[in-house]
């Protein structure tokens, strides 16, 4: 495809009329324009290349424009692209055989959606019909989507203009660098984390609580990686109690952790795998290709439905386009180990590289994560871990496109959250522009 | 394509093991397959055909695999196939644009969405925030997705195992065959219709009151051609009273009712454009090739959140591959004059059509419609209008089914919704097999 400057100004100017844009103030925006893009890169249409280290919204998993994939949506596109979801298609079915068999022989189906937040309402609504309770517990540190019912079980800024649901109580999750329960250790941290759950439970009524909803590894709050024990202790909770456990690897799923799932990655800190009663996904499935996501679900809950209405549904459920995605980018993940990359490259080079920057830069105060799915949680002061003022995460934001790294930021981080498919190279080459852009400051 | 039978078993093998179905108990599906399709045509692998008169879940306008929306898609995915919303994108701007000129010029953006679902949870929330107000009047016949707020919004029984929400009030709608206002005439019925609309504004207080949310033809609940003078009032008490008027036109849009808009197409009857603050769309606007949907906004309301954010969003706004279908969809639906033929087929051949089936048939109750937007209300008795039961609706449809006619059926209704593509020879060979399923009853 040839570039036509042209075609930026266009973009521009298209943009700034008509489209209204999510999460922001319309007026002052002035969106960087992408035309087109391949693996870790990015590029306008005046030729500007850019390194691709936010996977646009950490979706890209398998990188852009993977051949496998676009093929699978031309073929795909040229049987048939949409059926009504009451139907039966072949290509819908071998999505939900190939998410299951990466899933475990704890899950029996899946329910499609069209991304993450109907795949929360949708697990909600299984969690409340399974259990005949109200309540949903979800963490303040935490993004579940942006409608009715998975916007109000989100715990940050995004849920206080939107609470016109009942019945969704928020807590505090484990984050042993901002500590919300004086512990000075991992180990207390999860003790006390889950003290704290417990306690909630009680004081709200186990009877009344459907289901506790996380993130596996809250990732826009800030890729808060649990503590060992946690999950476990979760899960003990669930059981205890009676309540449905939902781990949401919308955005831990498929690769980003250097495995299938986030669970999955956290066996072995856990001691075995802590396996929730649904999973819900979207992104990484397809590399957001296509529309998708869905809900994976364990036989007793699934067997609930088998005599009583599901009633919830949607008409691109299980879209033939959106599952001819899924299959190219399961099988080429697969086939060609791009799971077992995001976990060497987190391991042997992003892991080692981001610590290396935090021992240099006093404006770094932790790093955390694995995989290809990183947080510098930036601070104005280590000692007192202020977080860094919004002009200088400004700046540093700034500096990096200017550098040619396309970034991702929230609130005080930097999350390092490239695609699985990045090289050795491309992750070193990340590096070095992180250390001049710190070193800018 | 060649079919293979094999497949067929396959597709129901991996179906009933691994797929959860919309709307549905789970356990008694024995789903049709659905292999390929081409305009308004689907088959099966065993190389069985059906005329498509359900256009699937009555989306699919521009008919199966239409080729200038398969190749541009196939032309978009070469391109780019995903990008974040916060990015600017040509093929996103040019899909808004296109929106747009056919909604005319009292709308400046869009606002674009995965469906019908988050296009009205979104529109719900710029009335919010626009008004300061709470409260969304919508009415009991009506669907307007399956989400949190736009599940409770919906006024049928799909909504009461949802109801988690708060700040949703319903109303009765005009519906003069089967009248909630002892009216005897359509103007009777409009008049108390919105006598009955602003006393539930005065009950729960103007004030209060963010948004009315109607269907402009309610679809699924019967496709109620609202009486002459209702959208006229409505509009009317929304100024009065300061409340946002939301149009969902997710089913209604682009096509269906023989003009771009419902509300276009109802312009005639009201002596004059009635227009919403904000106009909800998905289905026809691509056809559902890829997943998408979206909410089109009027200057004032896009205004209020030049400075101010605007709190919802999601990963695949704007997504190109759906921004694609959708030029390709508009532009294809333009230059073959594909909404004029869903007029005329309505006009010509349905209209009268339906009328003689309704004149030969007890059974037939009612004809409601316009362009390929139909419903056949099933009676028992034509006197008292008692719903055609259950077992007769499902001899017609095993009966239609059996006969090489996908039909669509919503309670004790037939809708007739070929794609706006039907030939007038389908149409006819579709009221012949209608006719031979009633005689056979």
């Amino acid at each position: 495809m040839t570039l036509d400057p042209s075609d930026g100004q266009l973009t521009r100017e298209l943009d700034k009329a008509h489209v209204f844009h999510s999460w922001s103030a319309q007026g002052a925006l002035n969106p960087m324009v992408i035309a087109g893009g391949l693996g870790s890169t990015v590029w306008d249409f005046e030729g500007n290349e850019y390194l691709d280290f936010s996977s646009q919204l950490v979706n890209t998993n398998i990188g852009h424009q993977h051949p496998a994939v676009v093929s699978a949506i031309k073929e795909q596109a040229d049987i048939l692209t949409t059926v009504a979801p009451a139907h039966a298609n072949l290509t819908r079915g071998k999505a939900a055989q190939r998410i299951l068999d990466r899933a475990g022989s704890s899950y029996d189906k899946v329910f499609f959606t069209n991304g993450g937040a109907d795949a929360n309402e949708n697990a909600i609504r299984m969690a409340r019909l399974y259990t005949g309770r109200d309540k949903v517990l979800s963490a303040y540190r935490s993004y579940h989507g942006n409608t009715g019912a998975a916007v109000v079980a989100t715990g940050d800024w995004r849920r206080v203009p939107n609470e016109y649901s009942r019945g969704h109580v928020h807590f505090f999750g484990p984050f042993a660098y901002r500590s919300e329960f004086w512990a000075t250790t991992p180990e207390e941290e999860s003790a006390r984390a889950l003290h704290h759950l417990e306690r909630i439970i009680q004081a709200e009524g186990a009877s009344s609580i459907a289901a506790i909803l996380i993130e596996t590894i809250p990732g826009t709050a800030g890729v808060l990686v649990p503590p060992p024990g946690y999950l476990t202790g979760v899960r003990a909770l669930a059981d205890r109690y009676g309540i449905v456990l939902i781990f949401d690897e919308v955005m831990a799923g498929f690769g980003r952790t250097g495995g299938w799932f986030a669970f999955q990655s956290l066996a072995e800190q856990e001691g075995g795998l802590v396996e929730p009663d649904l999973i819900t996904f979207a992104k990484g499935v397809n590399s957001g290709y296509v529309p998708a996501g869905g809900v994976i679900i364990s036989p007793s809950i699934s067997a609930t439905f088998d005599e009583s209405v599901f009633p919830g549904g949607l008409t691109y459920s299980g879209h033939p386009l959106a599952m001819a995605a899924i299959v190219g980018a399961l099988d080429a993940m697969e086939s060609e180990g791009i799971v077992e990359n995001a976990a060497r490259i987190g391991r042997d080079v992003l892991g080692p590289g981001l610590a290396a920057l935090a021992a240099k830069h006093a404006a770094i105060g932790e790093v955390r994560g694995l995989g290809v799915f990183w947080a510098l949680d930036l601070v104005a002061d280590p000692e007192t871990r202020e977080p860094a003022p919004a002009p200088v995460v400004g700046a540093l934001k700034a500096k990096l496109l200017s550098l040619g790294l396309l970034p991702f930021f929230a609130d005080n981080r930097l999350h390092v959250v490239p695609p699985c498919v990045v090289t050795d190279a491309e992750a070193q080459r990340a590096l070095a522009l992180y250390d001049e852009a710190f070193s800018s400051l």
